[in-house]
């Protein structure tokens, strides 16, 4: 067995005891430390985890030259300071979603890491949970055929975040969800965002984002901290089989419905007065995979350790993590145009020869 | 009691037969006529009601004095010419939704039947169910408070129309029941439009309307050909509690959650420290009102036929037919300009004076 | 193509115009004449399906040579004398369920049509739907495995009967269900009956049936008048599969759970403490069968006139009904004692050779 | 404030590190030791809790002046001596479900506790859900008026036990919710029960039991190992209202419903020809509570505090526990005689005066 990674954990808020927990489960890494500006709450995550050593300073942290990788759970505006940092000494970073808060600091990371060589992963836990990673199998294997829309709804009565609206509160999700299952992934030239702020908080608390795919597929995410009831399903049709992911059904949260409408040469047959005969319909059985369970966090740990050992990009990357950015980015580029489409701008660097 | 209404029933398609049973039912009306180009589709019509005469001239039914009104359940793009002849003859009009296939010729009806001094119904079924009637109420009487979105979702596995897309054939419904619901009905100023053709029929199968309401509010609909699961269901958010209406679960339509935001002193506070100490939770009872089962088809005829006596609008009338119409006309706008917003355009003719 | 057979629908009452519109839609039979003691309501029911002869009269009924077959849907006390009456005169007959209000009656019947070489078959509607035919189906291919036991429930706001209670009204269908898709039927040796009249209408409102089946396995039944909430689901284990039918749920009648208790080498090890080790979970996909739209009466009408036709018993016939009659009865001792187990008394009399 | 009491808690299997967790969270308590006879087990609890004396000696810790109560959580069988030994010793006891292996060994330990003047708490973790206080309060104060029938449904794919039948692990949570709800208890004469082993494990997975309450009124509850699907719903009907319990769903779990079956004068009328129209239906609305989010065995750690400061029963007291295990020990009886109702026997010792 190789040596254990060390990693320090960057921010014990909300997220970083999970993070903590993980890496302090797996055996292939070594949580060094945890790191916060609030030393007494980052003790809090120490506790909890069994002894380990706390400091409120970042600096010392990227002084150490044993630490191999830090993982940021800050806030967003501060993603991309740290990870420039960090970078520059050396370290290997995976970064909460989104990865910042501005797409080109976004550009600015992925392409310093790719100077350096060195590992930017993006945490889009999601990724990893056995209904998703059987999700992007099952598309990859064709049992979808074509993809047709993405219909995804992420709604529950959810705290009103001091910072950020609810696009970027959880739409972040859907969209790295739907990056990693689709064949092309997040390939779209444009996005129409829709929000309402009827409680005058100052941010939009209702949201829905429409984006085209290729070949006239469309995706469409609605967000929304106002519901009552939650809600988090996400509908993947295709010319095949059409999946619908139920992910608070725990008794069947994948279902593939091989029902659909079959469409006869129509491309002939558009102008023809028999063209209502060539659409049929297929109702066929519904199938609900088997899914192991098991913690998404320790698999993204898992593959954090793997890329940075096989020096190879992490399955969900910087560019994963930019490409959500690019989506968010143009989401509020087209609010403040009062809905009208924008563009989706996604410079990313090329990558240089190893 | 007064004497029966006699009304003619033109179209006896998917609908006709459906009016034709309700007339038949009635102690208002009297079943007079079953018109249709194809005299066969009528006799069967007839038939299915029990021995109604029939004929496939509309001048015919027209040209007869004794006529009242009459009920048009033909495709779209007739209700424009088939309306005005009646009108133009005297009779009192209801038209299956929508109301036209263009604005300016619903415009032309709205005007004609008011010049006459006749009514111009829109065969808005949902409005008259009991669930819709319920949720106007509980509005009505503040139940809800102030209404902060309205989202709705009206998928499954639908025939692909030959002549009319996703939004024409789905929404008149969703808008329908909003216009009727809402206190200020379909209050918008631009309708965005987002679909996709991904089996290139050459129209929309998968559609989006965001529309925005007074005050910050939002509306939403999602109409879907290619769903394999079915869903109807309209979440009306407010600010002291939020109704959710599922019409497919008949033990449950109607659920008003006592549950939402508090937001106490926004304005005051909102670039303060303390602001989140102002945000919190209502986490109450829920509530599912009883319903009747009635048929709401019974309920539009009754309608009519008091509209008709006592001289004045349906609760449904052209105005609100006119209201539906516009928002499809500003979403064929949008959708042609890319999902750009497109502004409502609703001329409602000035009601001349008694 | 053979001519029709003529058939004669005794009793107008509850299920009378279901029969009498199945049979007139049928293409193997001609609907002769509706039968009621209350002429009027003979009237109704004849008007509903489109001028058939009425009449009051069973001696009439049974004097014409024409009619071939009877249908008798009248309360369960009169079968025994109209089926005798029929069967004397030469008929076939199908029978409402139950086959008869008291078990020697049901033999008496079954006796007489195996004597005169007549088709006596059970109208076990249920057994004729397409989810009931699949399950029989899959359970005869084996997919299920041996059947470890049988679970149903059909619950609701329920009229209360005034001449049956909750055991003799609802559970014939379970009953009768259970009968049709075990392999050896409805083979067990005695039967529990709990019940309750917590209102004190004089009869069980509330009731309970427990049966051991061959190999150790087990069927219940929970029927009830009183539930607020409406379920009809029945669950059917077995070594292989599971299989879960919820037929009030259109999208997705019946799950077929790959799940369970795998128990490697019981036998040998029941007695070794490594026993533990031997189960093991199989938690495997879950998969929903397609099945068509058709009503089930169609197929019932279909089968009477094919076992007539082709001179053999119905797949539900007299004995069937016989079996489930037997229960019933065996349910009515064990109450009468108590709820002490009741055995079983079948006594099927030997079909005679042709 | 009082000084802390002192428990020690015994067994550390399955359930033994959640009373760990919650003594040690109690401001009530001072989590003294773990005692196991497998130390490491014992140790392994004590760093999950952080720090917490171990031992493998009972005897030690019943010695020791300082412990004030034990908590129980060991297999059933061990559950009388140990209690035996607790109270002589002047401990007082939380003994988990169910209270003994034997019904006289119950009493046994009821009697002593008694003798002594002890707390002997039955912990009925159910009891103290938000879901269950919140029956229980309802049912109180007359929401439901009197009680029709309960049923009890808790099905899934469970781990066959080595020692027990699927009575004696799962029922018990049924039985101790049922004697809490109900004003008067488990008051019931005598049980049937019902049970299945298919898979020849030589102990009944599947069972049901059947038993009369008061007033015409009945109980039922339906255990199974073998079910693919998790079900976890209790059923109470009322004369007024009748409530559904389903654990399983966190945004409704109780939902009161203001529907029934209203019987006018049924004691007049039962023999009369109108007696129909003496019954009708209350189809009115649904209600569904908000219920905090608690954990249950928070509370069960209070009342036990509680019970031993304020010299009185527990609210689930011992008698509690022996209530439950005589309808085991009734359904046992019952078992061996093939499903015959058993009396239930309770000797319940007479509490000596203080």
């Amino acid at each position: 067995m190789t040596e254990r990674l060390n990693v320090a954990v960057i921010g014990a808020g909300y997220w970083g005891p999970n993070l903590a927990r993980n890496f302090r489960a797996s055996a292939e890494w070594n949580l060094a430390t945890i790191c916060d500006l609030d030393i007494e709450r980052a003790q809090g995550v120490a506790d909890g985890v069994g002894g380990v050593p706390v400091t409120s300073s970042l600096d010392e942290v990227l002084a150490d030259p044993s630490i191999d990788a830090i993982a940021i759970a800050t806030p967003a505006r501060t993603h991309h300071p740290i990870t420039l940092a960090a970078l520059e000494a050396g370290k290997h970073v995976m970064v909460e979603k989104p990865l910042a808060d501005e797409r080109h600091r976004g550009e600015d990371m992925v392409a310093r890491a790719d100077e350096q060589g060195l590992v930017l992963m993006a945490d889009h836990t999601y990724c990893y949970t056995p209904a998703v990673l059987k999700i992007r199998e099952l598309i990859a294997e064709g049992a979808l055929g074509d993809i047709l829309f993405v219909d995804s709804v992420r709604i529950n009565l959810g705290l009103i975040q001091p910072d950020v609206d609810v696009f970027w509160d959880l739409a972040p999700h859907d969209l790295s969800i739907i990056d990693f299952v689709l064949p092309d992934g997040l390939d779209t030239t444009s996005v129409s965002a829709h929000g309402a702020d009827p409680l005058r908080t100052g941010k939009a608390c209702v949201g829905y984002l429409a984006m085209p795919l290729a070949g006239g597929a469309m995706a469409h995410i609605h967000v929304n901290w106002l519901s009552p009831t939650k809600i988090r399903q996400m509908v993947i049709g295709g010319t095949k089989r059409t999946l619908v992911w139920d992910d608070l059904n725990p008794q069947q949260r994948i279902s593939v419905y091989d029902r659909g409408v079959d469409l006869a040469s129509v491309t002939k047959s558009a102008s023809t007065v028999s063209r209502d005969a060539n659409i049929s319909y297929r109702l066929g059985d519904t199938w609900s995979p088997a899914l192991p369970e098991r913690e998404a966090l320790g698999n993204v740990v898992s593959e954090f350790a793997a890329a940075i050992r096989e020096q190879r990009p992490a399955r969900t990357d910087g560019e994963a993590g930019l490409r959500v950015l690019s989506v968010l980015d143009a989401a509020r580029r087209s609010l403040a145009a009062g809905g009208a489409p924008a563009p989706m701008i996604l410079d990313i660097p090329v990558r240089s020869a190893a």
